[in-house]
């Protein structure tokens, strides 16, 4: 019963208006696994770097319950790099640089000890890489989440539309929803995409939350209104973390569960973005947590009790 | 006990991606006493229209339960009329015409028989016409609530400045936030604002909801997600009359029932959105309302048990 997260292990490089870091540790999988890690203890990685990657960090992911079998790290090669900086809404950015160098050849290779994976978490990656991990599972998980980005439909939206007809939740932006489908609309935007295959269709709306679709039914979870947000990198990837980590700890993947799972994502998000990195996701509390989760309640509990 | 609202009453022609009308009645207080009406029967009108106005629309109103004995109806004068063109996103707009007509000289009058009001509503109008009302009434009423825009920001910010001093609300949007604190982060622009003298501030966030604080609490209340969103004129007119009619009808101003009321300010501007101008907002039935308040409250509830 355990979590395999597949992602990126890289290095990042973030300029915010309130601060600027030098090369840091990121990646999707990193921000997911350290996420998930609050939820479920039993989390299988697979990814890539290139020797130039620190141990320390490899050990704080295995303080946190996860098991690196399945990074490979690539003698004499450097990990994959992006630099990039944020305009002052934090909303948009512009990337200043992307250096593939241990992605451009990464073939995943799934460990045996991790087949037996009941929820995969494909982190934003080439839409093939993403394919060739499902491909390597003898038994279909129980629930396969997939994250991706516009990147992948402007280069690669035959392969990611593939990719896409083989999950059962897919987790995007509102814009990345909108170039999907087609729709401006994210009612109707929700409805066609979720015509491609999905069941259930996240759209992650930043500062202003996310919403949770079915054919039928749709949730809201809003974002926490923060008095600083320091750097938004891995927001998007400790959201889907914290949603797959629940549902891994709970077995239980109804749309109710979900929408329990989409609050304990968006409280996790909402750390990320409080420091540059991923470094609030390290060593949270259990206090730390149940008190934004209540922050949550507080937020959004009414009672119309007369309805 | 009964609900005062001020604010104008004209004609608007209107574009969206979806279509065009020629003039159509509109004007903020026909919006907020419509909304209101479906909450207070007790609603009285200040406001001005030329000898252009249709009668039949003012029957519309006498048939809400509005007392139209404070519109000044002014011989041989045209009624205000705003034209504008949303762009596709419908959250950015531009004007096409203003012609102020009867608002360029509009001196307010409180009738003797409203002069007892409990709860007043400050439509969006110029500062000194809001404040010629309030000095009108012999008794501070129980609640004051004002609506404003970025135009008096730009032009009349030091009439605007002692209007805001002097109401317990104040509703503005995101930008109009930003702009009047000169702080990006809501959550501070809002405790700025908080100190110009409201004990309460709403910003509304349009498709994105609307949040409510005072010093120490905020809340959120999401905005319905929409197949179509025809017009969004009115919408935040149609939150406010929601709002305060609510709030004369349980004549309760707590910040728990203020959360209340802004569910059911919010589902009131999701009917308006519906259609052009206030067609939606007429003939509305009790069945309309409580259908639309489940979705509210189906979109956002969810239960953490074990926290």
């Amino acid at each position: 019963m355990s979590l395999l997260v597949v992602g990126t292990v890289a290095f990042d490089a973030i300029e915010t208006p309130f601060g600027k870091t030098d090369k840091i540790v990121g990646g999707a999988a990193s921000y997911i696994a350290l996420a998930a890690s609050y939820y479920t203890k039993s989390i299988n990685l697979v990814s890539v770097v290139g020797d130039d990657f620190p141990h320390e960090f490899m050990g704080v992911l295995r303080q946190h319950g996860v098991n690196l079998k399945g990074l490979q790290i690539k003698k004499g090669e450097k990990s994959f790099f992006w630099a990039g900086k944020y305009h002052n809404d934090l909303n948009t950015r512009d990337t200043l640089a992307t250096e593939l160098n241990v992605l451009a050849t990464f073939d995943p290779i799934v460990p045996v000890e991790y087949k037996d994976c009941e929820f995969l978490m494909l982190g934003n990656l080439m839409p093939l890489v993403q394919q060739k991990v499902i491909a390597q599972l003898p038994k279909r998980p129980k629930l396969i989440v997939l994250d991706t980005m516009n990147f992948w439909m402007d280069t690669a939206l035959e392969e990611l539309t593939q990719t896409i007809a083989m999950v059962d939740v897919l987790t995007i932006n509102d814009s990345e929803a909108r170039q999907l489908s087609g729709e401006y609309s994210l009612v109707k935007a929700a409805q066609k995409i979720l015509d491609m295959g999905p069941k259930v269709l996240i759209i992650k709306k930043g500062e202003h939350g996310a919403l949770l679709f079915n054919k039928e039914e749709v949730f809201f979870a809003p974002a926490l209104p923060l008095e600083e947000v320091y750097d938004p990198t891995g927001a998007g990837d400790s959201f889907a973390g914290g949603f797959i980590g629940y549902l891994a700890q709970t077995k239980d993947i109804s749309f109710e569960n979900m929408k329990r799972a989409i609050i304990y994502g968006s409280a996790m998000a909402s750390f990320t973005v409080e420091k540059f990195g991923t470094e609030k996701l390290i060593g949270l509390t259990q206090e730390d947590i149940d008190k934004r989760l209540q922050e949550f309640i507080d937020l959004v509990q009414f009672d119309l009790s007369f309805v």
